[in-house]
């Protein structure tokens, strides 16, 4: 059972104001909550039904359990279908990029990726293919919003993000800068080597013109068909599969 | 001006029940209804803000104009944010799969993809890519549901759709079926060839046991890192990505 307050405490951080405020967001189903009390974040308090009590793991002792009816995880809930379970975890301090970092690794750099569900698929898939880090531009979507972490299925737990001032960080860096544009050179013939930062624009807009100005590898996925563009999520894929055919062949 | 017949029309058509009874479905932007009158759909009539009337593209005489105002537009459009124009196009009498169709051509084959965007997006993929044949299962979602067409971005005008029995059209027809599976050969050493039928599942439980007997190919994007699986408009964007690699080398 839980309190009016508490109801009210935990739907105010549907919303970005509130997360921020608090420091805390919502991760929902155990998988995912599994997952990322396995990982690097604290998790802070879980709210559950009845019977999804037995399927949760050990859990270490400060983490606050409540037992919650249908009708109050509905209302907690970010989900049209409330998964059973869902948790609240603490946003980390955000770490600084450091430009030595990504030696040795390629990371993805996201120039103003605006909808929640791309900037989560994207996030599942640098971790597939073993991408630590994305640093993103300060006006890229939040990665805490629900709708986000929903489409990351997990992945946002062993991802590291960073959100920085991209011209500052790509002027400093020492490493082949790849940018997914539209009169590059063709993926299938990029030397991609060792490492680098791969850069990814807007939905809409694409790169912007600063960060353009700093690509030093232009590619392109070679278009055979009609369609204008492709949505950003499924570029970012295409670009990781290529790297990683190339790392680990 | 509309009449309330007319908003209530075309507000039906945002249910599929509606779309099928009535055989129209709705599609919105500039761009798209440009793409849909130049392609063999055809577009049954235009709605439109003033400001948009001198954009208009030049058009066959039999579809019927209105202009309308925002009002109007927010009651009628499916999106949150409307784009100041929509038309209703016929839904082609469906076609049938013919097995000899594809012959030298790769087409995807979904068995059950459940999710609107995705089906979208995997139709702007194919577009892009050149593939010009997508085949479903019946069970898969609608492509004129409002959500699958905005992913589209105009690519279904261009892109072929069937809807079938997967094991009855898989049995008969004479070309490899390569499969996305999570223990197959690796992407990466798979010899594609020249034609072939290419198969992903759905989102939450993959391919049906009946059809993943009919692959004869089964193939794998291989994991470095800890996502559990790919989401199916990525992993279908990374195989078009591999197989045009091959045929354009």
């Amino acid at each position: 059972m839980l309190s009016k307050s508490q109801i009210s405490f935990i739907k105010s951080l549907h919303q970005k104001k509130y997360r921020k405020e608090n420091g805390i967001f919502i991760i929902e189903g155990i998988k995912s909550i599994e997952e990322f009390i396995h990982s690097n974040y604290q998790v802070h308090s879980i709210y559950y039904l009845a019977q999804y009590q037995s399927l949760l793991p050990a859990l270490p002792a400060n983490i606050k359990l409540f037992e919650v009816n249908n009708a109050e995880l509905d209302k907690i809930s970010t989900l049209q279908t409330p998964q059973g379970i869902l948790a609240l975890v603490n946003i980390p301090e955000p770490p600084l990029f450091k430009p030595a970092t990504p030696k040795n690794l390629f990371s993805l750099v996201l120039d103003g990726v605006q909808d929640p569900g791309n900037m989560g698929t994207i996030i599942r898939t640098a971790d597939w293919f073993g991408f630590k880090n994305i640093i993103c531009s300060n006006n890229c979507v939040e990665v805490y919003n629900p709708k986000t972490v929903q489409a990351t299925m997990g992945s946002l737990s062993r991802v590291n993000i960073f959100y920085e001032d991209l011209p500052g960080i790509l002027t400093n860096v020492k490493l082949p800068v790849f940018g997914a544009v539209l009169d590059g050179k063709s993926i299938y013939k990029t030397d991609w080597g060792n490492e680098g930062l791969v850069i990814l624009g807007n939905e809409g807009q694409g790169i912007t013109p600063p960060v353009m100005k700093l690509i030093t590898h232009p590619v392109t996925i070679p278009r055979i068909g009609g369609a204008e563009s492709l949505n950003v999520a499924i570029s970012a894929a295409i670009l990781c599969a290529d790297i990683s055919r190339n790392l680990n062949k």
